[in-house]
């Protein structure tokens, strides 16, 4: 369906399996910004504002592409969750959203510069765990090393049997809003 | 995890599929009972009678087994629907589920003859799609042809895009709800 070359300014194995599994063809150049969370933004701006800047790092280098920069982050008690630094930090994320709902907030931001496009929007999904015991934690931990994961999970590995319910689209937990990127995909290639 | 040999009487790629990611080992035997739609049954219950007959099927040939039947489908202004029986049903299928909500209802069945033990239970997931154009229908039907799935759609494919809103567990709507039989299935295992 790819009528503009696109580029996912994003390391993210999950993401490059989402946009392959919609069927588009793409470049991966993963964009060198550092996010820093320090910055005292309101969630879902702090997210947008992460998309904004991948995507923008890449486009100005390839300014005739469709840029795709996305940032997903967990909010949990209003405090803002993203990858664990090492185990023990993980063990410690897992532990507070055990049994509770939490929010996953992905800001997604598409660019393309030489035609003045940049859409900037975010997707919020709430999830709700099982309890998990500390046993569950700890074994999760080790065997699957979720340290390159926002709240310290992968919904779609074995933690999978801890999600009780989630509310809101899927695939923005796994790290794309894919059916809300459509809508505005979908929307920017009809004005070619 | 494994603790009793497990059977999955299912030919469900999905569900095999599923059963791998929480990294459970266990044979595949399909049931061989025929899904009547004429049977007039609430859909809570149609799901979880035809669930029972699969896994007694193969719990019958095999009793010091734990099996493992399951059965879905989707239900739209009080209407069954299971797998559509050619393109044109599929089409129609999508057309009325078009920026609507529907309900997924999975029947499962664990079953260890030799025990007595047998669980049955069922998980219900709303799902709300996109409005859907008839080009897209078209596409995805002729494409994917979705002829093996209840409702005539993958959640999991392309379909992804068309997908606004789970309310409930996600892969339920795929075809097997991982985290209410991971409940069970612990329960069952600590009595040994």
């Amino acid at each position: 369906m790819n009528q503009v070359p696109l580029i996912l300014a994003s390391g993210s194995p999950r993401r490059k399996f989402l946009l392959k599994q919609i069927g588009l063809d793409f470049q991966v150049i993963p964009s060198d910004i550092y996010e820093d969370f320090s910055l005292r933004l309101p969630s879902k701006d702090f997210a947008e504002h992460f998309a904004k800047l991948k995507a923008h790092s890449v486009a100005n280098q390839f300014p005739d592409r469709l840029v795709i920069g996305a940032d997903t982050i967990v909010v949990f008690n209003n405090k803002i969750l993203g990858k664990p630094s090492n185990k023990e930090e993980g063990t410690e994320m897992l532990s507070w959203l055990s049994g509770k709902t939490h929010t996953v907030i992905t800001g997604v931001c598409l660019e393309l510069k030489d035609q003045k496009i940049c859409e900037i929007f975010s997707e919020e999904t709430r999830v709700t765990f099982q309890h998990l015991s500390k046993n569950e934690i700890q074994n999760y931990i080790e065997t699957y090393n979720p340290l390159d994961k926002a709240g310290s999970y992968g919904i779609q590995d074995w933690f999978s049997v801890c999600v009780k319910k989630v509310n809101g689209c899927y695939y923005n937990v796994v790290g794309f809003p894919l059916s809300a990127f459509y809508q505005k995909y979908k929307a920017i290639i009809s004005t070619f």
